[in-house]
């Protein structure tokens, strides 16, 4: 089964290589056509799998359209295969050859459809988008939480291969049956990526797993994020109504299930602190319990809720628990900053609708926590003009730990565009370097490649003289979009 | 000691970042200049520890400090940070933020000195270049055979310090005396990247140690490479005899000991091809044997050498033996298509001026050999014009398994320019996106990040409306060095 689905990848791979940009964008724009079709169907089974709301799985479906078009286009602009091109010199001793970089799909990639997102980063989502728009070929992995809305997703996808006439072994769904079959894929020689969102333990095994082959590959995981938020003393004291109200939604946005909610709020003591305190709790306290994603989900999430909880020095400051087995408990505590420097468990992530806040008796303590933090996909400062003059060190600091840093506004909300940094150091993601959201999370599966003393004839068309893609390059040092004479 | 080091690596680390990348360049400039006017002592000592020519050390050292003044220049172009920046937009529901990505420096990088480059790829070498052009510290393992050119180059560097009175941290020169303090190195949490040239053995165990660290970093290790070159029928026969000269020169140039140097031959069945193997063989048997670099590369160069010669239905077709223990071995053998299909130490690299001919039925077996090839740096294609469009499908696989894809030329000379791509699939190298010759190996020692909603004053050089570093980057989409209004 594993080795059918490999080959015919394997070999769809070739035949997709010589297909244009522009003859992947249609294809891209295709699927994106034919979801939209099928949206009601979608939308309806999406809801029976995941608890999520009809609004909300709207937006995602259109969020999976647009990443599906936005990639695409950025494919075809050209700007992320980073070509450059030096010409020969055969006047200098020893002559300089002509050298001419690009990028080339790495080949077949599985992409691992993740629980919180079953459309935008599932069968037909980001992942999927980037590698596609690459010209790798797929093989998705439906998650067990949805595999219905997966199978009728793939319907689509289908449809668009069928309509380009495209080999079926570009797209193919695959639905575990066993995990040993899983690991038989990562370990199979044809596999050249992968792509994975969801949690600590999930990607760290792919990524083992992907490490110990005889030709390890790359793994593009996004794991684990707490999402800090340091609020500053002075904009605390001019704005905690606001502050509290914000960030209190943005913990229990969607019930927390989101890898940008903020897990850990950072604040230094203060007369206001009670106040603030106080308003995130009551606002906590009267949010609703909704359902999670799943059971796992809503037992996982309260696993780590009591961990965090049992700790010393850790108070609970308010939560809504109405003991219905599949919804959150909106939950808000307490420590320290000592306590939260010296116990590694308190930089769990909890998943789902739970916030620590963490009192700082002084500015040193709130530098050391920024030094400490684990990497996180997103840190956000609260702080007034005044304030964002007098912490550089602090800032430097937080900056390092992160892969996008925020200013007064809360990291929920993930805008898809070229500027979106979705990534950041370790646990948050495997690779700093790369994002998985924004059309450059297409470099993720490409390589680069040199092409010496070649003849115009064989070399992409990204690379030829006279520039046919009418892309930027950069010719001997210059960045333009001029043809070679 | 090593806390000490990583210590002093730190606090350099958050001086350097507020450094402008002008400033960063100054200081490159600097190194170069220092090692230049050291030139004749450098060169002396070089000779010494690596039995390397005076002819060839100068080279080199022309190359270190090209490397250092070329990385710096394209630092402060910018090209390499890849900025975008998408505007807000407060018209949309919900709001657009303002985002603006760019790439920031990763911190304390390790770089391991290179035993068959130690000017080039050692104490000032390329990964040192790139990583201080990066913006990040360095701490530099001094290679075992060549110490005492490492410390001649280290005092340069040092000079160029204090020259600028930058902290000492910047850069630090280590020697190993216990391999237990190497590996403590790599374990250190304040270490954030490494640098390695070397042996798979070598790349491979420090990428395991820096995996199996709470936090895992990336290692950018360069490791074997056979690199193929593939001979076409039609151009065997037109040009046998300078083909034969060229790749007889390329396989013994300073005695085999390049990462680029060819270790395989593959031909197709002809009757020309005895003419070519009787000539490259008489090359060789008249090259005479130099000292290699040191005795350790010797010892393993002939272990290789046997080992590959020993197995089943490989020929030795030429060798040039004169007994010096620390000599090499021109050497030619041969063996068939299926042989090499089926022995996986067949596909050893025997570092040193050795090559083996596989010879073809057909095309089937080029194509077999070419999709069962290891990731190479490079892979070279010799053909007439009239071939060049016969083989789609062999180049297009050829492609996929290396760096760099040479068309009639020999892959020994790496040309340090942007276009130049000097790395590839593993066991090449440990990541196939970055090259570790030419600028854009800087890219290797950043992390992105991107900005939300920031003040202008608060935010990097590169990403404030005016554009004060007049460098290029994607607005909303357009590629440009337009200011924002």
């Amino acid at each position: 089964m594993i080795e059918q689905l490999m080959n015919q990848a394997q070999q769809a791979f070739e035949q997709y290589l010589q297909f244009s940009y522009s003859k992947r964008k249609e294809f891209l724009f295709s699927i994106a056509d034919e979801i939209e079709q099928d949206r009601n169907a979608i939308i309806h089974q999406a809801g029976l799998d995941s608890n999520l709301t009809e609004i909300r799985l709207n937006n995602e479906l259109n969020r999976t359209v647009f990443q599906l078009r936005n990639y695409a286009e950025a494919a075809e602009r050209g700007d992320w295969l980073n070509v450059s091109i030096d010409t020969a010199d055969n006047q200098r001793n020893p002559p300089k050859p002509d050298l001419r970089k690009t990028c080339s799909p790495l080949g077949v990639v599985l992409v691992f459809g993740a629980s919180n997102f079953p459309l935008a980063f599932s069968t037909a989502g980001g992942d999927v988008a980037s590698a596609l728009a690459a010209g790798c070929v797929v093989i998705v992995k439906a998650h067990p939480a949805h595999i219905n809305t997966s199978n009728l997703v793939s319907k689509a996808i289908y449809r668009a291969i069928e309509k380009h006439q495209f080999p079926s072994g570009i797209w193919q769904h695959y639905i575990e049956e066993q995990r040993t079959e899983t690991q038989q894929l990562i370990s199979h020689p044809l596999l050249k990526a992968i792509g994975f969102t969801g949690s600590y333990y999930g990607g760290k095994a792919i990524w083992e797993l992907a490490n110990s082959r005889p030709e390890p590959i790359p793994v593009f995981a996004e794991m684990s994020s707490i999402n800090p938020i340091f609020i500053f003393p002075e904009k605390l004291h001019q704005d905690s109504e606001n502050l509290a109200l914000s960030i209190a939604n943005s913990i229990t946005l969607g019930a927390g299930q989101f890898c940008t909610n903020p897990g850990l709020i950072i604040v230094k003591k203060s007369e206001i602190l009670n106040h603030f305190i106080e308003k995130v709790s009551a606002t906590i306290a009267q949010t609703k319990p909704i359902n999670m994603l799943n059971k796992g989900i809503a037992q996982f999430f309260k696993e780590n809720r009591t961990l965090v909880l049992s700790q010393p020095n850790v108070t609970l400051l308010a939560e809504n628990h109405d003991n219905h087995e599949l919804h959150d408990i909106p939950s808000f505590a307490k420590t320290t900053a000592t306590e939260f420097l010296n116990n590694p468990l308190l930089h769990t992530e909890v998943f789902g609708s739970f916030s620590l806040l963490i009192i700082c008796d002084n500015d040193a303590e709130m530098l050391e926590i920024a030094k400490k933090m684990k990497g996180q996909l997103t840190s956000s400062l609260m702080m007034t003009e005044n304030e964002s003059s007098q912490y550089p060190h602090l800032i430097a600091e937080i900056s390092l730990h992160c892969g996008r840093i925020i200013y007064n506004q809360v990291p929920t909300g993930v805008e898809v565009c070229q500027a979106m940094n979705h990534g950041g150091p370790w646990p948050a993601t495997t690779n700093s370097f790369h994002t998985s959201v924004g059309s450059d999370a297409i470099k993720r599966f490409v390589k680069s490649i040199s092409y010496q003393n070649f003849p115009q004839h064989l070399l992409p068309l990204e690379l030829k003289n006279e520039n046919p893609l009418n892309i930027n390059r950069t010719i001997n040092n210059v960045l333009s979009k001029a043809s070679i004479q």
